[in-house]
C-alpha cells in the first residue's frame, strides 16, 4: 500500500494513526463487540467517546466553562443560516467579505434580516483581508462575521477586528491550528472536514448568553442553537462515526503538543513552502504576504499551459490534489495539521525540480 | 474478537462484511493511496462512489426517472421542518399520528402552517396504526404525512391511505427491508442509520414536480430541496464515508437478491420471534398483530423487575440492546436487514430459556 501526499483542500489528510486505529477497531470496538457505526448513541460506550471528544477539543482550546460546544450536522453552510437566526436582535448583520465563503454566508444572512458587507476584497480577487481598524461597525448590529481563514484564496486575519457586536468567525479552515484566544469571540465554527475529521458535521463554540434562551416559533428545530445546547447535541441522533474520528484526531493533535506544538509544526511546514516561493522565479504565490495562510497556499505559474502541465506531473509524483480551485485555477496546497513535515519537503523538491527543467 | 448480536434500534447492526471491507480500505481506498475520508468530493474517485451509491439504490428500489435521489445531512429531524417548507401552498397539512416520531413531526410541522392530526393512536399509546379508510382529509392539504414503521412502538402500516394530495412517508426504520411501489408516494425519506448505513445522513426520494423551481426566499439554504436536486446533493461538502458506507450495504442488498431477497429473510427473521412471542405466557409482544412491525419488536413480561432481569441477562449473553425505548420501558429487539437469522434464533433460544427457569 502506497499512502500519496494529499493536498486536498477538504475534506483532508488524516493521520495516519488514526486511521490506522479506526480500521482496527471497525469491528469490534474495544471489546463492546460491535463498530462505532452500530452502536446506540445512548449507550454508554457512544456517551464517553461524546463526552472525551468534547472535553479533549474544551482542553486544547481552553474553552471557558461560559461557552458551549454544539456538534451540528449541515456544514458550515447549514450555519450561515443558523448565525443570523440564532442571534438576530436588531436584525442588523456585519460582515466582512474576504472571499467565497464570507461572500456566501453574508448573501444567506440577507435572507433574514439586514446584513451588510462592511468591506470586501472582492477587487483585488481576494488576495487581501480587508483593514480591520478601518471597518465603520454598524452601531445596532447582532454581531461581526468574517471567515478567519479563506481556503480558495489562502489568506488569514493577522489580526482580529475590536467591535463591541460579538465577533462571529468560520474556523473551518484553519480549526485547531493554532492557539487561539476563545474569549475574543462571540462564536467560533467550522465544518470539520479539513483539520478535524471526516465531512458530515460542523462544530459550533457559542457564548451560553447568545443562545436564545426560549424556543425560536419560526426557525426549524435543527438551526436551533438551544436544541443542541440543551441535548448534549443529541436532540437526535449526531453523526456518531464522525464524533469519533475527531475525538481521535483531538487526542492526537494532544500528543503533538497540543495547539501550541501545532502551530510550530505548522509554521515550520509554511515557512518551508513559503520560503521557496518567495525565492522561485517560476512560481508566485497570490495572497499578499500580510496575510498569508498557514493551511492554503495558492501558487501559479506564468501561463495557464504550465499550470496545467505542473498538476498533472505532480500527480504522477504522488501529490495529489495540488490543483487550485475551479473558481480561480492556478494551484494551491493545502498543509493541514495531519499533513507530515516531509509531504511539504517532497512538494518543494519537486518544485526546484520542476522549475529547473523549465527554466 | 467475538462480535455481539446487536438489537439496537439505530445506530444498529451492519452487515460484517462491509465492515471488513471498509477496514481493509482504511488507509488505501482501491490504489488511490488515501482513505474515503480524506478524499475530495469533487474527486474522480468520490464522484464514482457517490454516483454508484445513487444508482444501485434506485435499482434497488426501482425509483422511476422522475424522482430526486437526495442525500441531506441532519437526520429525518431536520426533513420535519423542510417538508412543510417545501411542500407549501395552501399552507394546510394532514398528518396522521401513530408514535413519537409522527407526532414529532406534526409538532414541528406547526410552526410553519396549519398542520392537522387526522388520526392518533395515542390512546391506545401508539400500540395500532389509525385506519387510513377513516382518515377525513382536508380538501386543500399540500400532503398528507405518515410514519410507516414506527421504530418506538413496533408498528407499521397494513396498507397505505389512499389519498389525493402527495403522500409524504418517513421510512426510516423499514427502508430497504421490502419492495416499495414509490409511485405511491410524493416523498420517501428517511435516516439511514437503522437499515441502511452509519448515522448523520438522511435520504429524501421526492418527485419532482414537489421540489420549488424557485429559491424559497425565507428557507434556509441547506433546508431547500432544491438545493440537493440542482446539484448532486453536493452543494456544500456531503457526509462522503457515510455515503461510501450506504453505497456498500446497498451493494450487500442487491447481493441478498434485492428488496424480494430482504423481506424473505426479514418475514423468516420475524415470523420466527412473533410466532415465539405468540406461544409465550412470559413474554408478550406489545402491538396489535395486524399493524406489526417487520423491523421493530417490543415485548414485556408481566413485571418491570423482570423485565430488567430479562435485559440484564440478555446482554451478558451476547443479546445486546434489548431494553426497550426509554419513553416506553419492556423490551424491543430491532431485527433490520443486517440482523443473521442466527442472531433472532439465538434471541428466541434464550427467551425459551429464560421462560423455562421463570416458570
Amino acid at each position: 500500500m502506497a499512502r500519496v501526499y494529499n493536498f486536498s483542500a477538504g475534506p483532508a489528510v488524516l493521520p495516519e494513526s488514526v486511521l490506522e486505529e479506526a480500521a482496527a477497531e471497525m469491528l469490534d470496538y474495544r471489546g463492546t463487540g460491535m463498530s462505532v457505526m452500530e452502536m446506540s448513541h445512548r449507550s454508554a460506550a457512544f456517551q464517553q467517546i461524546r463526552d472525551e471528544a468534547e472535553a479533549d477539543l474544551r482542553e486544547l482550546m481552553s474553552i471557558p466553562g461560559n461557552y458551549k460546544v454544539l456538534f451540528v450536522q449541515g456544514g458550515a453552510t447549514m450555519q450561515f443560516s443558523a448565525i443570523p437566526l440564532n442571534l438576530k436582535k436588531s436584525g442588523v448583520f456585519d460582515y466582512v467579505v474576504s472571499g467565497s465563503w464570507s461572500k456566501k454566508a453574508f448573501e444567506e444572512a440577507g435572507r433574514f434580516g439586514d446584513a451588510r458587507c462592511l468591506a470586501s476584497s472582492k477587487d483585488g480577487n481576494f488576495s487581501y483581508v480587508p483593514d480591520v481598524d478601518a471597518l465603520a461597525y454598524s452601531s445596532d448590529a447582532d454581531y461581526l462575521y468574517i471567515c478567519q481563514n479563506e481556503t480558495i484564496y489562502g489568506t488569514r486575519y493577522p489580526k482580529l477586528p475590536e467591535c463591541d457586536a460579538p465577533l462571529v468567525a468560520d474556523v473551518s479552515s484553519c480549526f485547531l491550528s493554532e492557539p487561539i484566544d476563545v474569549e475574543r469571540y462571540g462564536v467560533i465554527y467550522g465544518g470539520v472536514q479539513k483539520n478535524v475529521g471526516p465531512a458530515g458535521m460542523a462544530i459550533v463554540v457559542v457564548r451560553e448568553d447568545l443562545i436564545p434562551e426560549d424556543d425560536l416559533k419560526d426557525v426549524p428545530i435543527m438551526l436551533q442553537w438551544r436544541t443542541y445546547a440543551d441535548n448534549d447535541s443529541m436532540y437526535n441522533t449526531p453523526p456518531c462515526y464522525t464524533i469519533y474520528i475527531c475525538g481521535k484526531v483531538f487526542k492526537w493533535i494532544k500528543a503533538q503538543g497540543g495547539l501550541e506544538g501545532m502551530k510550530k509544526l505548522n509554521e515550520e511546514k509554511a515557512t518551508l513552502l513559503y520560503d521557496y516561493l518567495d525565492s522561485s522565479t517560476l512560481f508566485k504565490p497570490t495572497a499578499r504576504k500580510e496575510d498569508r495562510s498557514l493551511m492554503n497556499v495558492p501558487f501559479v505559474t506564468e501561463s495557464d499551459e504550465l499550470d496545467a502541465e505542473f498538476v498533472k506531473a505532480s500527480k504522477a509524483a504522488g501529490l495529489e490534489n495540488l490543483k487550485g480551485h475551479r473558481s480561480v485555477g492556478g494551484m494551491r496546497a493545502s498543509i493541514y495539521n495531519a499533513m507530515p513535515q516531509a509531504g511539504v519537503e517532497a512538494l518543494v523538491d519537486f518544485m526546484r525540480d520542476f522549475e529547473a527543467s523549465h527554466a
